[in-house]
């Protein structure tokens, strides 16, 4: 069992590795192998006696992902009184709540892959994934009760009420082809960018920088992860499955407008048949083919890439300011990788 | 808009009046203010700016359903300093524990009704629901991150991951028609009685009472909590539609396995019988006919009615040595209110 198991866990860091997460590692330097520390801790923390889930949430843990949220945590502790033992729970609860979101909105979304492999709701069926999720946003409940940061619990708890609310404006706006850039803004914020700047807040203020140093982390942060979900909705259209882990559409197919979709809405020349499209719900799987055609000729790629950079400048300045410690690089060149990232 | 709201609340009070809740109501004597003002409390704590599911929580709570969590977090608290203001939030935080539990319940169970309204699922779709429940979990933490009880944040964390793992547990054990008695109990432990257990306890600490009050306390929520959920899974066979709020035969049609199906599965004469159609999944209406009948006709209701009284009996005796004040006798009478409800 213990030999099948460093088979599969060796199998899955060879598949990271050829997928390019090693490259980010390497920019990580000097947190890289505090990185390494975290993966032990978080398939500890999913770690349950109900065999149903056992291996399977493991196994999420195993099939790598960026961890790009914990790095931001030790990242930002690092411009205060940096203590790898005061900052460990907290970069796994950033982890673990990004997985939890992650592990339904596979149910939502009826995605049979995740990071390369089956997604838990195509493991057990979209019942047991309900639970599954539910299970490992309990863990971060523990993890706070049981860590000494009960004054970060507010924000953290703020955060996660507006991530659920993004969620949910994201199901509010499906198939609605009237979408604005400003409507897509403030859902992405919810969404993705404020866990991004839960982390680096969380960071700073736990090894105890000071304010300023804090809410310029923050606003890095939110910076970023605005820039990311940019990227990943472009990577929607321009990826390839194998890339990506999962199928190419998936969300225009669902009926997520994102930003690429929203500029071709408004300037490509066959803007009406791509509403009409759209309006139609995809009952035909040319349609999605159609679809991703349309926004591809607009230029909503090319837009959408420039906004991101936009962002990710944004970023850059609100760092600026910071010490120049050599965290702060790590910082400007995460936010670079962010971008050019191609899953 | 006001009035409108004010007649739909007038519609669902009259609902709950008609369904006998009003008969525990008169039991709780001096707390039934106080869980008056809960209501008030509770539409407050899922209220959002989000307005798909703005209303639908908001008529969760109006519809009612017993309050008999925050009912026992109350009672519980008068066995020591009492008062109302310390206790408020945690009386709320255990109903809406209840509430996120009951929304994810209704996706998998595919439960058109709750409460005699529609369920969330039937309202906003599977998909909308999973994050409407979340949502709802979101705010207990930010209930207790806002509140002055952080001590008693790991006793909650700890418990909610118990439930969770109750619920998947159940999953785990769906058409299993090996179930034992014990297997059945760990589960209902897990999914329903720890959370009365949570209330009372949470109740009695945070009102300082001693340590043994605090532990009979907890050991008679979790004695009443098994024999509330017996007595549900009873229900499921012997209640009513309208009774219910929800289709009968419900729980053996997803295959769930109860304690009456556990009794008829050894004792039954017809017991290969419903071996089979519940192998064979219900694929029929008329298997899930079949088998309520041979369920009903084994004695398995009768055998688990002993049973839950058997359980009540171990929560009045857990709280005997406690000292006579009057919750203790509204205690009791919760207790058989519960074995003896109709819904």
């Amino acid at each position: 069992m213990f030999i099948l198991d460093m088979y599969i866990v060796y199998l899955f860091r060879l598949k990271a590795l050829m997928r390019g997460d090693i490259v980010l590692r390497q920019i990580l330097g000097e947190i890289e192998e505090e990185l390494l520390t975290l993966e032990d801790d978080l398939t500890y923390w999913v770690d349950t006696n109900i065999e149903l889930i056992r291996q399977p949430l493991k196994d999420m843990i195993l099939s790598g992902g960026k961890r790009l949220r914990p790095a931001m945590v030790l990242a930002a502790s690092r411009f205060g009184n940096y203590d790898f033992e005061n900052v460990r729970q907290l970069a796994v609860s950033v982890e673990l709540i990004h997985m939890a979101t992650l592990i339904h909105d596979d149910i939502i979304d009826d995605s049979p892959l995740r990071r390369g492999i089956p997604s838990i709701q195509a493991r057990l069926g979209k019942d047991v994934a309900v639970f599954a999720g539910d299970f490992v946003f309990c863990k971060v409940f523990e993890l706070f009760a049981l860590s000494e940061h009960f004054s970060l619990l507010r924000i953290v708890a703020k955060t996660l009420h507006l991530i659920c609310e993004g969620e949910i404006k994201q199901r509010e706006d499906l198939f609605n082809t009237n979408l604005t850039f400003k409507d897509y803004l403030y859902r992405i914020r919810r969404k993705t960018a404020m866990l991004f700047a839960l982390s680096a807040e969380l960071g700073a203020r736990a090894s105890k920088a000071p304010e300023r140093t804090v809410r310029a982390l923050h606003r890095y942060g939110m910076n970023i992860g605005i820039a990311f979900q940019i990227v990943d909705d472009m990577l929607d259209f321009s990826s390839n499955d194998d890339q990506l882990g999962k199928p190419v559409g998936a969300d225009i197919r669902e009926g997520v407008i994102t930003l690429p979709t929203i500029y071709a809405l408004k300037y490509s020349n066959q803007k009406n048949s791509l509403k009409e499209i759209i309006a139609k719900g995809f009952t035909h799987e040319s349609d999605v083919i159609k679809a991703v055609e349309i926004v591809k000729n607009s230029g909503g790629l090319d837009y959408a890439k420039r906004i991101a950079e936009k962002y990710v400048y944004r970023a850059q300045q609100s760092i600026a300011p910071l010490p120049d410690i050599p965290m702060k690089k790590v910082l400007a060149d995460i936010s670079t990788i962010v971008v050019n990232r191609n899953r």
